[in-house]
């Protein structure tokens, strides 16, 4: 249960032959009726954008900030494709539209795969089949979100918002793989004093992913879509939006590197009426950070997830940057790895982060436990933080003691496994 | 021969107890008679500065930019140990000025080994048997640099200047383990007009370095030492090293991470009479130039060599800035590893960088073959490509079209070797 748990989406997954082998590489998320409603999308800064993210910009800017549907397709990125691909990706867009009912301008696009080779669009006809699939429900949500994994082991779906309420699974709750399939619940005995059953019941926020960067390097995009019931203007949305994935998906690092692909929509059908902004906010965010923790621990190859928390740095700017420099840290994450409780690293990152830094205020705890203050070593549990460290996640606090800021980012550890997934694209 | 090619230098290498089993830990270079000549510094960048470092940038400023010798051991890094660090490191320059006859403030410490743990001071008093060993000639200067080895496979030890003419080797010759012992050519017939048999030989260049991020995090700090015969003032020698630096070692990346402790010291020793400033601030370059490959070549893990060059940027410093994007970018160290010719994640980082830059301009080639042209794939000869990746030596080279700037960095490729040497520090 995914795009299809806020009210009025209906979803679809196929094969159109990207991929070889029959194996699911598109996805449809759309309104049931086709008409447009307010979307929003945060892109890649990479000013190697793909096809797809231009035209979908293109797209929302010209629908202003409007949408009807949303097509992803896997097993291509159409990224450094030339003139060729924007017409592919255009014409994706309108192949959709003509199913759904819109205008091409109205359908965004989604893709992942390979950088650099043309996207085969003899493929094109045999879209409109699995558009004619799409549904609403969690049968639906869940082909959607199938459809878009790559080397993902799992799907990434999470929900959120009042209208789950008496739902199983709760807020922000991760549908694993096959795992909540049995139904969609109709938010009996809600908690939140709205009822689902009739009448106007809660909002929710659903989404699903797929990817994280240290999947196969040919799929290292990470794609997600987001839709509510919420009514809510294009501006708010976008607002919403670019505040949600800056506190999850933009404080999750996983090697560092910018796809030429990265795409994050919201969609807004407002049946569930208005929603009070900042409530819609925390469930967008819940939702973008249970995606985005999902996509740490799925990341292939890692062993391990971590979390890099810095406090006491001059501005929040400040401890993002430490702690992102921490986070991407080879030698961090190889000691990760390998479960090593050398904070020498951790500190020697501090230092060249760039941000206001004296070394007889810096302190260090792995997993809570002090084990570096005031710039030296102190005396602590080392069993203690050896047995923090050989989890499955690994909790690193800075102190800076310069300020009052703090930023936290999500990263994972560096082991053979990466290079084994990366180090040829076939 | 390194340190001690250029006349007046003295050296020795030893063992002190820092490391255990009586490895060689503890080197000295210092000039023959003991008195200060000009010197100059370049240090980490790192706020988290180690011990060393922090005396040595004070004894410099003290001395008025001169310095009679130069201690440097490993096995401890002497970082984030505070005032009693600091003490320690007075102390080994203390013991080593005493040796030679000269102040402690004319006296420079580099220290490498691991962070965060105290300096053993106690090995202080096995100091001056080392000192007293120094000597001229070929083999102290190799006894130096080997006393400077950590995981180093081979010692790294350069040699340049017209002062060579005529000795085996040539310009920036590099030095084998072993290899080139036997004895110091005196310059018989000299090629450059100077002769080293009698009056005034044309001045040289010579140094000995360690190191390189690759090697096991404990000793993940790069470390230098050049000296010359040239009469150069301290303010022209602090620009030539300065130049010198930024065009080798600060152009090498191997993990993107700054060690607390990095240094690079030359000292100048006027016997040869003045040099052309110009000509001086090459062979400096051709030394570190020399010392830089020599550690990208035996970075532990690493089974490649690669050069990113970078031209058509709006800026040098934007070519740079791309460049190292691209050296440090995983997906392509990895690929580096498999010697998979997948342009597509240059391109990515290229765009991610940071820089001016417009795919439709982009062009990447792999040993010279244009694989992009135009932000999209060309046509080439894929065998050739991948028989250049599968060399040891992998040339990258991006055209960004946007002006005349240009850079090149050197790096290495990600594989489990990589891994292996930094996922415990034990």
């Amino acid at each position: 249960m995914s795009v299809t748990a806020a009210r009025g989406f209906v979803a679809a997954g196929g094969a159109v032959g990207i991929k070889a082998g029959g194996r699911l590489d598109v996805a449809v998320v759309a309104t049931a009726d086709g008409r447009p409603v307010p979307a929003a999308g945060v892109f890649t800064s990479n000013l190697a954008a793909a096809a797809p993210v231009q035209v979908s910009r293109e797209h929302l800017r010209r629908a202003g900030g409007a949408a009807s549907a949303v097509v992803l397709t896997s097993g291509n990125a159409n990224a450094a494709t030339g003139a060729r691909g924007l017409d592919a990706a255009r014409q994706l867009c309108s192949v959709v539209a003509a199913g759904v009912g819109s205008g091409p301008h109205q359908v965004l696009v989604c893709q992942t795969g390979l950088i650099g080779v043309p996207f085969p669009t003899e493929v094109l006809g045999n879209v409109p089949a699995v558009v004619e699939r799409r549904q609403g429900g969690p049968d639906a949500g869940d082909a959607a979100a199938r459809a878009i994994m790559t080397t993902d082991t799992v799907l990434k779906q999470a929900v959120a918002g009042p209208g789950l309420a008496g739902r199983s699974g709760g807020a922000a709750g991760q549908s694993g793989s096959g795992q909540s399939g049995s139904g969609r619940p109709a938010g009996s005995a809600g908690t939140s004093g709205a009822s689902g059953t009739a009448g106007t019941p809660g909002w929710t926020v659903g989404g699903m992913a797929k990817g994280a960067a240290m999947l196969a390097p040919d799929m290292a995009t990470m794609l997600a879509v987001l839709t509510t019931d919420a009514a809510v203007d294009p501006a708010t949305l976008e607002a919403i939006l670019a505040h949600a994935v800056g506190s999850t998906f933009n404080a999750l690092t996983v090697d560092g590197c910018t796809s030429t692909n990265d795409t994050v929509l919201l969609l807004a059908r407002g049946l569930a009426g208005p929603a009070d902004p900042a409530a819609l906010a925390g469930a967008a965010a819940e939702v973008c950070g249970s995606l985005a923790r999902q996509m740490a621990d799925d990341a292939e190859g890692a062993t391990k997830t971590a979390r890099i928390a810095v406090h006491g740095a001059a501005t929040d700017a400040q401890a993002h940057r430490a702690a992102r420099t921490v986070a991407e840290s080879l030698l961090v994450k190889t000691s990760l790895n390998g479960a090593d409780p050398y904070w020498g690293r951790v500190v020697s990152e501090l230092g060249s982060a760039g941000v206001a830094f004296t070394m007889a205020r810096t302190s260090v705890r792995y997993g809570g436990i002090a084990v570096c203050v005031g710039g030296e070593g102190a005396a602590h549990d080392a069993a203690a933080v050896a047995h923090h460290m050989a989890g499955r996640f690994v909790e690193i606090e800075c102190d800076l003691g310069m300020g009052g800021g703090r930023a936290a980012v999500l990263t994972t550890d560096l082991g053979h496994g990466y290079i084994d997934e990366n180090r040829t694209t076939s």
